[in-house]
Order: C-alpha cells, then sequence, then structure tokens
C-alpha cells in the first residue's frame, strides 16, 4: 500500500494552488472538478505522490461542512493499492468500517473511504487504478 | 520535493500502532522518542513514504495542546529536499513563514516547519537527510 495523494480543504482552489505552486516549486498544477463528490480540485505533483487542493463548488458539499467547522487545513489521505476489492475484505476482517462501497472515483479510479474511528480520527480514501 | 512522512496526533501511541499496523498490513512498526519535540513516535512504513504516529511525552507537548484542542487525527506532513538550506532560502524568497530556524531532527536528519498560515492552514515539516 502507497501514499496516492494527500487532500487539504481550502476556500479558494486558484489561489491556493498558486501559492502551493510556488512554495513547494511544482512543475505544474492541474485543475479537476468532480461533481460527484461536490469540489473543485488543484492537483500539485511531488515527487513521490501529489497534493489534491480541494474546495467544495456547493453548501452541500462535505468539504463546505469541514471548513466551516474547522477552516482550511489536511482533510484527508488517500492510499493506493492494486487489489481494492481484496484489500476491503481483508480489512472488513480486521473491524476495519468503510463510508460506502467502492464506487467510480476520477479518472477512471475506484475508490472507498475508511471511517475515521477506525484510524483514529484520520479519514483514510483507498483508491485504485485498476478497473 | 517529496513526501518523506504523514503524522497524525495519537493519545496512545502502542495501542493506535497495533490498529494502523493491522489495518494498513504493514510488514513492521518502530517506535522512538524525540525528546526534544516532547514525542513519543511510531513509524508505519508504507511503500512510497511512512506514516509516523505521536504521542505527547508530557502535558508541555505541542501535541497535548492539539490534542486537547481537536482530538487525534492528521497533525502534520514531511517534506523531504537533498538541500533544505537551500530550499528554505528559495521559500523565504517566495514570501513563506518558517517556526525556526532549521535544527537537528531525529536521526541525522536536519528539519525546520513552514508555518500554517503559509499553506492555507497546513503545518509542513521540511526535512533532509543531508548533514
Amino acid at each position: 500500500m502507497k501514499i496516492n495523494h494527500i487532500a487539504i480543504a481550502v476556500n479558494d482552489v486558484e489561489e491556493s494552488a498558486r501559492i502551493y505552486k510556488e512554495a513547494l516549486g511544482a512543475s505544474s498544477v492541474q485543475f479537476e472538478t468532480v461533481e460527484s463528490e461536490g469540489v473543485k480540485i488543484a492537483i500539485i505533483p511531488l515527487e513521490n505522490c501529489r497534493i489534491e487542493l480541494m474546495q467544495p463548488t456547493g453548501d452541500s458539499s462535505p468539504i463546505k461542512k469541514f471548513l466551516d467547522k474547522r477552516g482550511p487545513g489536511l482533510h484527508h489521505i488517500a492510499l493506493e493499492t492494486p487489489d481494492i476489492d481484496g484489500e476491503v475484505k481483508r480489512m472488513r476482517g480486521c473491524g476495519v468500517q468503510f463510508l460506502g462501497d467502492v464506487r467510480p472515483g476520477s479518472a477512471g479510479t475506484r475508490v472507498t473511504f475508511v471511517h475515521p474511528k477506525s484510524l483514529h480520527g484520520v479519514l483514510a480514501e483507498l483508491c485504485s487504478t485498476s478497473s
């Protein structure tokens, strides 16, 4: 299992992307809107993973609720596995609880989320590039 | 620049390490106490970086204050660079603010921290393995 990305909630994704790109010396930024999750994302590539800045696209977005409660900051980590179905089964066997079933994510990925109570307060996405 | 580790504040590092090792299917856990930072750490290796679980060693630890205010959860990310002095100089030139000068970290590393206000609410460690 490896880190795929670190997700950060922000109020203004374009302004934050400009700051992060400059501060981290990143070569590029890519923008994407994921309607199903209610977010506009800026992807900042690093050498071994990427940072995703997330701005809510509407008031019903979970990211909006996070920002209202805690302000901008670290939101979740994403763990990548080549076999998401097998990994979910193995983790359920350890008592890990999930937020929903495995479902399509962006760019052909498949994703689910580990409940924060199973990882001592940390929300973790589990993602797979396999179809 | 690449992610070196993701740091998570916890109340009981041994219990959390057991949970994380099992949930993530990690092969090992290594424990370390960093007196200068007031933390006992469990290191969970992943394929491309590691997770560090941090328990405060006393009431004056900054991690104790974080836990009292927000509870267990994501605390900071650590970015690794081969040239920490050059990177700090470059980042200061972009207006990035730091929490203290570059100083010795654990295991021969050199570290400093980017002020969260320079990264929209995210505390980031900058670390280098070069001396």
